[in-house]
């Protein structure tokens, strides 16, 4: 490079070219090709992140370049479809840096390899705005197998994977470092938690079980309760979850316990990156048996009913929220 | 809608979904599908623009929404490619009205009608930075078929659709309506050539000739003489280009025959969307025919030679500009 600031041609060859993979798709062309396996579908999605509203300035860089590929290969996850690669848009503000842009290209690289997920193209402009990246990712699904948010059936159990809250509760710690229960966090469960909150653990490897049992599902990103409230409107259904059944890490718990009211936050607060989905009594055995292959705890947390009436959601028997609680970015 | 500001979801359902077509795609889920003809490879692209960047914030919001799809179909154009759908990525700042929502979003499925290039999913986001808008398109072509930019040859003709220039002189009227020579266009002209830079006008219907007779293609959106330069570098030739054969249009002419130094801007400036491309001296012919049928100017306008030194850009035999001559909006 010239001691020039670097052109945007230089700033992809530099950092971007090796996301591209060992195909060696080309990132210098107007547009990126590729192939979809034969008798499959395209299944595509895009999420913008922007800094102050998805994500702190400061977050670390890697952390970031995590986020913006992980969001989106989480959506891929939930419908059962399997990663064949991404796009990006990033938009740079004025005070970008070379080390900022190596360490954003380092955690979109580790996301991007884990999930065999390679970059094929991308725009890169400046901003006078904050740092905005919008991720497009394509997967493929044989024909007609893509699990809709929009099938869940009276009689489905409604369950999720992971454990649930420990974003929210880790997106607290970020913001409010002097709450007394984060003084009383262990060191492990402190870091743990933050962890959640900055690098989404997409749920990938669940996909193909998801894809072949699962009824309907969708990725929990706006909060446990609010996206269970939006899959049954979208299935012209109801239902009603059980707080006390939610899975909790033992961090989580840590929190709770000594906070209660931190329970409300971790299952209506956001960026979670599991899964929500309703199978069939007989297909939630086999999905639960599929994640203990994989060492991913996998919860029935409530039952799908009939009806239009909103979600119920109880705690040992009593309601416990009435509100739509589901956590808005927007 | 409730008399509260709509949800994200409101938005979508009232403004966009429209614009999804006749094949009903659904733009509730968390991820669109869409089926590749068989035989096809998926051509996909995706550009961002940003107000006081890539355009006026106060630019009628219908030609934003035009320019936001409009860049892109240039870029599948330029690469042989037919539109299939996009995704559209939202950012939209504090000050969004519905008004603003709904012109935009009539502009953009004008857009998308003309080239048959439905809406298939998105995402929608509040920023507190400016109007922020990346659009994915996706295309197909038979394997194999993508028209790349790296690989034009020696003795091939270089040549460019339409006329070159009007959109960077609309932007010059847009940002200084002050200046004495805007004052001396007709009025047809003035609205032409603002019109020019406000509404792309992808040449999609040249883009099966083009598949089928083009060595190497590239839209032309930074530039007629810095893209030229690209190309040429990126397949590894040179060349040299005649600036008196540029394809200028009446209302470019009458602006650069009152003020000549107006002429390296129409052939530097960005914005065009015109397809440069290479062919052998005999398909320019052929692609030259296509072009009358459909009442498209194709103008030869220079050759290019083996060798790696710079793009010769020559005007009336002398040397016209020896710097790279590429508008960069970065």
């Amino acid at each position: 490079m010239s001691s020039a600031r670097p052109t945007e041609d230089e700033l992809i060859a530099h950092y971007f070219a090796p996301l591209a993979g060992e195909a060696g798709l080309k990132l210098k062309d107007d547009a990126a090709r590729f192939a979809v396996p034969n008798g499959s579908e395209l299944v595509v999605t895009v999420d913008t992140i922007i800094a102050g509203v998805h994500f702190f300035a400061d977050d670390p860089p890697s952390s970031i370049g995590m986020k913006a590929l992980g969001v989106n290969l989480s959506d891929l996850a939930a419908k059962g479809a399997e990663p064949l690669g991404f796009l990006l848009a990033l938009s740079l503000p004025k005070d970008w840096t070379p080390d900022f842009l190596r360490d954003f290209a380092d955690g979109l690289g580790t996301m991007a390899k884990m999930h065999l997920c390679p970059l094929i193209g991308g725009d890169t402009t400046r901003t006078p705005g904050p740092l905005t990246i919008s991720v497009t990712v394509f997967g493929s699904v044989p024909k007609g197998k893509m699990v809709p948010r929009s099938t869940a059936k009276d009689g489905d159990i409604i369950a999720v994977t992971g454990t649930i809250g420990d974003a929210a509760l880790g997106l607290k710690i970020r913001s409010y470092p002097e709450f007394e229960w984060v003084s009383t966090l262990s060191e492990k469960d402190y870091a743990f938690l933050l962890d959640r909150y900055l690098r989404p653990k997409p749920r990938n490897d669940f996909a193909l079980a998801l894809r072949d049992h699962a009824r309907a599902a969708m990725d929990v990103s706006d909060g446990l309760v609010g996206d269970c409230a939006k899959l049954l409107r979208a299935s012209g259904v109801t239902g009603e979850i059980d707080i006390e059944r939610v899975p909790l890490s033992s961090a989580a718990k840590a929190a709770i316990d000594h906070q209660p009211p931190l329970l409300a936050d971790a299952v209506t607060g956001g960026d979670d990156y599991e899964i929500l989905f309703t199978a069939s009594p007989e297909a939630f055995k086999v999905l639960e048996d599929a994640g203990r292959r994989i060492k991913l705890p996998v919860t029935a947390i409530g039952t799908v009913k009939s009806g239009i009436e909103p979600l119920a959601v109880r705690n040992r028997g009593e309601t416990f929220l009435t509100h739509s609680g589901s956590y808005s970015h927007f």
